[in-house]
């Protein structure tokens, strides 16, 4: 198979460059965390490493630590915001799988894994999001 | 919330000790991968470091990296051999989330994402499993 082509215009590209508006949780010179705009599940957070690399097969090394170390974060601060222990790690890798943006990207979401796909078709109210992640940009902060 | 404490007789640290088989897929100083027995679709493999660690909080930032470079092998191989591009990574934490096995473990599942919890009420065909993890460990060394 063959992986697509990194495209310059895609929604997370325009994210990281200030392009396009999200609710940030943190963010750090190899990495940005925001909130799904379309979560499965209440506290649905993606990261993001800024490389342009479409998927698993060509992120590098040194990206993949940052989303490794910027996860924990983030992980830590769900649990104590949305009182919630079990936490999805998800990151797919091509449109069969459901890849939908072709920058990678983890999905971090504070839910049962039969609970994907369950939810998710009408986005989010943008007040809630914004608040959520003041309050998870917070725990971090704390931690 | 508080992490469960790790447990020496987990299922995942005996196949590390090799007090249980497993399908081998590939396997280094700090990582190995073998086919899950219970497959979410065929060609579902798992990667897990060799720490005792029982999630991603616990992770150490060298085992984290090591997962991801067999990650990245692991998928190369499975898009060879079951010719399926779209591959699905998942890693559950806190069995509210559905882990079952409280070793870190990487789902790398040749699969959509909406695929999930429908299959792999039963074990896996033991001898479909071996032919898989050798078709497997065959593109792996070809690479």
């Amino acid at each position: 198979m063959t992986v697509k082509t990194y495209e310059d215009d895609n929604i997370f590209a325009k994210i990281i460059a200030g392009d396009l508006p999200c609710h940030k949780v943190y963010e750090d010179d190899k990495t940005l965390a925001f909130m799904d705009i379309m979560p499965q599940a209440k506290g649905h957070v993606l990261i993001i490493p800024k490389q342009k690399a479409v998927e698993l097969s060509q992120l590098e090394p040194e990206y993949a630590s940052a989303v490794f170390m910027t996860a924990k974060k983030v992980m830590a601060a769900q649990r104590k915001v949305f009182e919630r222990d079990g936490i999805m790690q998800m990151q797919l890798n091509g449109a069969e799988a459901g890849q939908t943006v072709f920058h990678y990207h983890v999905h971090l979401i504070p839910a049962n894994f039969h609970e994907l796909g369950k939810h998710a078709t009408t986005q989010a109210d943008m007040a809630e999001l914004a608040e959520q992640a003041k309050q998870l940009r917070e725990a971090i902060e704390a931690a």
